[in-house]
């Protein structure tokens, strides 16, 4: 029942066998959030206008990586997606951007560890083009906040969740 | 002085030019957390075991991660790392994991986000891994805590940096 | 109507949603060209029988590189190809080689860059072979020729276009 | 003496041996064009500015490409690169955009596929990006420029080369 | 009728076209063996219970590297997998380890080079981290011992086949 | 003194700590076969003159595939090879192909694991390229013959370890 579906009766990991699944839509998304110096967040913001487009090369990459998440999740199913979206918002109050990514696929398997991943590194890459000036910055809160489809159906985070 | 080095005077990305900064030895140790349903952590911690080793497939897909860091982020150098190192540690009281990444090399350019990859990976694994029972699971404070070598030298996080 | 699709209306990248597009057979054609030196040429028309198979590893290269397609386009969908086919003729009056690639696929979005990425990797790799012995080798003309399959339908390339 | 150094005297593929060559730093610079319609290339300078950033993202792409070079070609030696630079110019009148891409590192063997490889990735990005209004780019006169460093010293086109 | 159907009728490779073919449920199961010194082995064997768990990491490896055969062998359609499962058993007699791999997918073309590859890739692992005390190990015997599905239909080896 | 250097005290997998070792000229060698039908190996040996180049194309596989070694194999170091060349050779009355793979790199550690990956890859080619006619290939004696270079000095086969 509550078992962990990545190791068989043997406590042996496999990559689940999801071949009698039926193909339908699948979507999930996720939400993350990188916290830094008030100064750090000013430099991004005005360089997405002039001085170098921080979030647009962070949402790249993000975009990329969701492509790679077979690659690294060692029991991922390997999944055409069919839509990644990321999007940014700046929090001067708290100095920190929030990225949210909704991933698509239509397979036999979800993709939340898609959104995920695409989440990560897109934080990643903010962290690594303002680390020059601001080694402290943390990631934070990285997180599913929904999905649909699949057998296990509707799964919406809710306010009270271990969240941050 | 504050630049963001990641871009020229035109605000165009490039990949900084350490031609000529020598070889040295330069060190990287991150830290992140995955914090979960008491139920979770204890089938982590029996998994390891007899039941499935959750950990011990999180640690191997964060250290070949590692490896693939200039593949994720866009602007990253190439760099044969020289040593790996992920650590976990189990938190019962705020049920939590806490991943400790160290990472070396010799060569112009540091290993912050070859560290800091690999514990986000090794999180993300954990997620997956135990995604069937607890999908609420949320990442946490992944931050730089130390590097050491190269032209910036000695850094280290102080408590009162914004961590969590 | 003459939007760039690659962009949502705030002109923030996303790879864009197929979700909802059915699976259908789709063909691309794709071919480039690359210019040499006349000693250059019949070094790689004699290297096919018996000094080196320049143009048996350029379509290696090729095909290999067209399945590599999503990894290296940011926005481009990964695609399960169904049918890889690159030839090459060599041109001596010019003294050129002619590559022309063909990618199937059944899916929910077109090959076009599957075949231009296979196209253009063949020539880089004569490139490379054969640069000890002619660095002014210039590759041209890459170029679509000819679509089928998909909402946008058949697309052909006219004599007339902004070709060589 | 006009040797295809990529073949052993049996005339089979290899990896060129580099064991005995001294580290030293490389460089090379290449360049290409990619012809469109005037209204696509207004679409593309009108972007960088409200519309989706096409040059930007073509950037990124020819950067991780550069990164990926002994991956895509077959006897290429795997080289950690110290730079990568890569810009863009449009001509208005010839309505095409012109990559010009510089490669750096410090090691046995030189960067023009590194370079070459980044140029071509860069051009494809922007076919991607435009082909919903424009099939019948053309990718043209991909070649380069200069080679500095190593056993063959510099190297550099003459007007009169084979070009466009 | 017993010609190599990766080349046309030319002689040159290419990836045959499988557009045609309808999606169904298809299974290949390999097996593999390395043979080691009676005193190598036992250590393994340790090992996963206190010392460092070898098999477990093999076992991620080969799964890993299943999806990673269209990359490596330059024919192969690339295949979203939906299953892969890796078991190893002792022999003390025969001191050696013997590894199977059974993978599944729902495609147009079959998955026998994924599980060889798997096998292979989890005896280069078990090499790699027990090279350090044996360097003669010998991997032996890797082949295909049955698949399903597709046009070729059922195949088994007989034990009387050219195995060991 | 016979401990598996890949673990920690605890038992957990590290990649170990090689930035103290100089960097060397480091040499391997390794050797594989592949045994078949004889109506199998005689369709190769005359493909390689008229009918499609199945050694040819396993040469490049091999080649490639060491270059990808770190990423297939967990806990490998990521070298920049120097020299990979691989050799075939037909014995019809074993009806069985040989395959020597000798790679070098100028680094802080070995280069046994790209031999053995590179042999592996290239006869899984050949495998690939003809299972069509001939399933029932077996990969056999797969193993290092030799290595020169770094902390443990030189290593060489004797005839009488546990090959086949």
């Amino acid at each position: 029942m509550t078992a962990l579906t990545h190791f068989n009766d043997q406590g042996e990991a496999h990559m689940v066998d999801v071949s009698s699944k039926p193909q339908s839509l699948r979507t999930a998304i996720s939400e993350g959030f990188i916290t830094m110096q008030a100064h750090t967040l000013s430099l991004i913001e005005n360089g997405g206008h002039k001085k170098g487009d921080v979030l647009g090369i962070a949402r790249i990459a993000g975009i990329m990586a969701s492509k790679k998440t077979s690659e690294l999740i060692p029991l991922c199913h390997p999944i055409p997606l069919t839509h990644v979206e990321i999007s940014f918002s700046a929090d001067f109050h708290l100095h920190r951007i929030r990225c949210i990514t909704t991933v698509k696929t239509t397979g036999q398997t979800g993709v939340e560890m898609e959104a995920l991943t695409a989440t990560t590194v897109a934080l990643l890459t903010i962290y690594d083009m303002c680390k020059a000036v601001d080694k402290g910055m943390v990631i934070q809160a990285v997180q599913l906040l929904e999905k649909q489809g699949g057998q296990s159906g509707h799964w919406q985070r809710h306010s009270t969740d271990n969240s941050q």
